[in-house]
């Protein structure tokens, strides 16, 4: 496979846009944050927004779209949502009916598209700042788990937080809270650190999503609140339309990490 | 005046709401955030939930409530909204038709309430760290202009930003920035520092709203984005119907000041 590591955002997506790109997008654009994609008719946005507005650690929103605009004006220019990922699903009534590299066929004039922060963009920083990232040292998904922490409820939407893990060195622990505590837009500082049970997690072993990675003696379980939280929580309310990326294949933006501390 | 400077929120608020206190809040439960308040029918609600989300610096939500509901969860208990603030505002179709000490004869169930971070909160912390905020010192408002910084539109919500000015010793200027950009819910760092012509701003010493202040030597005008923004850019809309706090009569919640960092 070609590196994409180097390419410019706006490069990346006109090669997306032609279908050059199909694949995850973990590596692509090498400093710029990437982000998660929910897009749903108007008259669910409003409380979704509210719910993103209620939970911003797990829903934090980079931009939110006028009601049928598939650009943006915030975190991309020249940007069509509607091609510009490599691979969308759609559901119909909470039902996955289809996987697609482009959706312009499906798109409707009430739609309302969310771009919610994705935690590559933390953990980019975290790496920048020596603390080891444990399923990028072993080539896998970031394991996530199902927890019993509530979110707050906003219209039809309600459902508890699914959290991301890291397994951090003792020592290393206030840094990593820092680091992601500066970047709110992605997730920020964790949630919990250190009794998985604590928050409702059985097995630390078996992740509900994703892979479970090695947690070495003197390491300590880091959680942080996981943008499978709102895609979770919209799934659950069984919208009669949705739009989502596919796992690991985000919309990549012209914003740059650092940029989002500020 | 009785001094309430040590009252609880929660006694505050019985006193508002049995019609024991009427006047500004300004000096009242010293350490506790006060909120801006700006109520709207559901069908607005979405387009200035847009307009917040989009303009953080200038519309910071503490919360919004579901339609129909007086209560709070987040940022005060037992906490009614229709009664709990010491003086209202009601508008129709852009023109104040009204002040009231109670509002809960207007209210209606599609009204969605947004509470405002306010930068009383930030003033507390500036004089926790030493940093003179001069219109205290001076016992008057604080000063207030229209700039030409154009805030993000959402649907019918459009206008440019409102600033408040502080002057600041050039010394201490690092520190006001730090104080406040780490209070994001309340405003955070300055928009503009130093030329108010770059701005927009003819004249430093006829403010558009509050009280001109002395600027000594040594001394640069420091510019925040202000909370009369969205109540500028709400009325400019000319909305049906509309209730907001009267200027200086704020919600006062549960929540401190130094934890609105967090």
């Amino acid at each position: 496979m070609r590196d994409y590591s180097e390419t410019k955002p706006s490069e990346l997506r006109q090669l997306i846009r032609k279908g050059s790109i199909t694949c995850p997008t973990s590596g692509m654009c090498n400093g710029y944050a990437q982000a998660n994609l929910v897009v749903l008719p108007k008259d669910l946005a409003f409380d979704f927004l509210m719910f993103a507005v209620k939970n911003p650690k797990a829903c934090p929103l980079l931009e939110v779209t006028e009601p049928g605009s598939r650009g943006l004006t915030e975190i991309a220019t020249d940007a069509d949502i509607a091609t510009d990922i490599p691979k969308y699903r759609i559901y119909e009534n909470g039902e996955m009916t289809g996987e697609y590299s482009d959706v312009s066929a499906f798109w409707r004039d009430d739609l309302v598209s969310f771009l919610i922060g994705c935690s590559f963009s933390f953990e980019w920083e975290l790496l920048a700042a020596d603390v080891p990232v444990r399923h990028i040292e072993e080539g896998c998904n970031v394991p996530m788990y199902k927890t019993n922490i509530a979110c707050k409820s906003a219209g039809v939407f309600h459902g508890n937080m699914v959290v991301s893990m890291r397994p951090i060195p003792y020592d290393l622990i206030p840094k990593a809270v820092l680091v992601t505590g500066a970047m709110p837009k992605v997730h920020g500082a964790p949630v919990h650190i250190g009794d998985p049970e604590a928050i409702g997690i059985k097995s630390i072993d078996k992740p509900d999503f994703g892979d479970a990675v090695t947690i070495n003696d003197g390491e300590v379980p880091v959680f942080w609140p996981c943008g499978v939280t709102p895609q979770a929580v919209v799934m659950a309310s069984k919208p009669e339309f949705c739009i989502t990326h596919s796992p690991g294949h985000m919309f990549v933006t012209d914003v740059k990490n650092v940029n989002l501390k500020y």
